[in-house]
């Protein structure tokens, strides 16, 4: 076999083997296959597309390049949720910690942020002293305890997925159906619990501009996983509002906190109690969607979730008095109000100018490197069908750095009115 | 500029500015662009293609990436003519001569063989103590006094074109006209050369594979030339079949020298003849192609084509006893005849298997650092249309290897019967 003849044929709208997908898959990972015939195919796969058995082989190789979770020490149900990313997504914050309080299991492996999208991981160590990394042996006990860990991904599962990512992300191959698929899905399986549900996001701060795109995305990953005899549940998001109203680091726990106390942004709680009865109904404790939401509902309205959330960041070394008190979160130096330049009804805030403003104000990192200023970022206080009076605050911004006039324009035009 | 932005560009069929061509061309030349960001951009441009603007910004782009030949130096019209390869194609070694015959220089730079196509450099370099490589002193001495030299290309001219066809040939993004065209049309540009004739191959033993892509090709390289003021003339001929009976370095030569003689096969020396012609033409030393063509033929039956030849091969140092005895090229250690396994009419002699066999016997390279044997090769003793009985030798070939297996079946099934 040779690389060369395998790029040519999808270059030629061909159906590559289940063999040809495996040695590509393995060359690359093994270093043999150099990028730049990587990259020349992946963009002949970008444009050429993949059937859907391509798609299951190219899963399932990049599945079998590293290791796999063994999550079989875990007493109960194990669930996992997937977001493909957004601007204010802090769900599973809330849903750790609620479906947890009903029984389940979460044993999460997270990733961080980059660019306009934050991480789970760099949320939770806004808080002070949480630890995202423990020991196999400290990972397996926690979750037996509590029913809930959630610490930084190992960079053992799927080694095909991380380079080719890298890869992707530097030569315009991102944007393709079967590569986005198979990268989510093989790191879900990797992962190890027994349930997954995917929260797919459209609009304009996602990968999926559509919703009928992040629909097919969807029903691409339920087939894969059905072929690769994983039950895979989705949910089809709104992205082209920010989730909720706060973005930045500490900003989103502290929303993530509210929305447990029962005081949170109706959008955010809406699609944990949503998620939260999927997942009740898919582990067979409840047949009836609706009393599994009500059931997810009382745990949330009886603090029930909330105590959870505290056992989680008590047993992972975080300062739990913050839960209270917010004010043991790091402050920013500065914080700025942005005024409606007119008066009307808001007709979107555009979710990814948002983030683009809150990683420039420090909350997100554009390179790899960068470190977070995790007090910053910003908190809308407007969206959606809300009406503005001109001079009214639609939008506070916290910085340790001075408010440029790049920042604050990006925030003032993402308010679009009516 | 960003080249990621370029190549998302690209991959969404959008077209590019003159400054983002440039751009890329620059950064890939001057090592600023990585192999994968452009291997890429490449295999965006093979499938999604370039507009008529595009492959002149491009070509412009790649002409200006390096030195350009001065030939102001040079008394005399200045020719030159570019074959887009083949199996057996030895025009130059006929065409030089016989154009220098007529008054008119032809002051050529050419290229090594890769594959099954031979390059004319190595056909030479079979003249015992033949050098191809001269001072720009030399080579401008030689031109002047007898109207004719042929040496290697100098590595300094379309520096962008080298690294990109290396690039392209490892990365699956070869057959692209764009592509084609401006690596061809830069360095023929460079070149410097006031008349350009290309000879556009088709069929088996071609890039094209049908005479309408050839023409296609030919069309939108006359049409950059005349874009970047140049005028270029094109002939389309078939490679469907090997031109001439030789295949391999001093057999070629051999049957140059046969055609120089007045009896070489019908197809080389017609085709040397037409191109002559319209060379004549466009210098307007005829007004009449039918003129033109009978002159030429008159300096090929003459022996003034032939005598040229021997003034070519004593400037650069061969022995020109070889012209008259053949015995004084390398002797190969075996030779092969291969028979007729039916009696019939030959339909065709298929050209790719023919320089495949030929590269394995040692005519050829299979990667840029192998040694040529230049006594290795075929020569064909029936083609198109002949007939043939059972028994009868269709072909002898030669090498200093035993003869496989692998070889043997490829001479065998390239004899197509009616």
């Amino acid at each position: 076999m040779n690389i060369i003849d395998i790029i040519i044929k999808k270059a030629k709208k061909g159906e590559l083997s289940k063999e040809e997908i495996e040695y590509f898959v393995n060359g690359y990972t093994k270093d043999i296959i150099p990028d730049y015939q990587m990259s020349s195919l992946l963009m002949a796969i970008l444009l050429n597309g993949m059937t859907n058995d391509e798609t299951v082989y190219l899963t399932k190789a990049m599945l079998d390049s590293g290791a796999k979770n063994d999550l079989s020490k875990i007493k109960g149900v194990t669930v996992d949720k997937h977001s493909t990313g957004g601007v204010g997504d802090k769900t599973t914050l809330v849903l750790a910690p609620l479906v947890a309080s009903c029984g389940l299991v979460m044993a999460k492996m997270s990733g961080r942020g980059l660019g306009h999208t934050g991480g789970t991981i760099d949320k939770l160590e806004s808080i002070p002293n949480m630890k995202t990394s423990l020991s196999p042996d400290e990972f397996f006990k926690q979750v037996n305890e509590i029913g809930l860990a959630v610490i930084g991904q190992t960079s053992e599962l799927v080694p095909a997925d991380k380079k080719m990512y890298a890869l992707r992300d530097v030569t315009g191959t991102v944007d393709s159906m079967p590569l986005i698929a198979s990268s989510i899905i093989s790191k879900k399986l990797a992962s190890g619990s027994q349930i997954i549900e995917l929260d797919v996001k459209y609009g304009d701060g996602a990968f999926m501009k559509t919703k009928e795109d992040a629909t097919k995305l969807a029903n691409l990953m339920i087939y894969v996983g059905k072929r690769l005899n994983k039950e895979i549940k989705a949910v089809i998001s709104d992205m082209n509002e920010p989730l909720g109203y706060a973005i930045g680091n500490s900003l989103e726990v502290i929303e993530s906190i509210d929305t447990l106390k029962g005081k949170g942004p109706k959008d955010l709680e809406d699609l944990c109690l949503h998620i939260c009865a999927e997942f009740l109904v898919a582990a067979k404790l409840y047949d009836d969607y609706d009393k599994a939401k009500e059931y997810a509902r009382h745990q949330l309205l009886s603090g029930a979730a909330l105590n959870k959330f505290k056992e989680f960041v008590k047993y992972q070394g975080g300062d739990v008095r913050c839960v209270d008190d917010y004010s043991y979160f790091k402050q920013p130096l500065y914080h700025y109000d942005i005024k409606a330049v007119k008066s009307g009804t808001i007709k979107i805030v555009k979710a990814l100018q948002i983030g683009h403003a809150s990683m420039l104000l420090g909350g997100g990192r554009q390179t790899k490197d960068d470190v977070i200023d995790m007090s910053a970022g910003i908190v809308l206080k407007a969206k959606r069908n809300d009406k503005v009076n001109k001079g009214d605050v639609i939008a506070t911004l916290y910085s340790d750095k001075k408010l440029t006039k790049e920042v604050e324009d990006l925030v003032v035009t993402a308010f679009i009115y009516q």
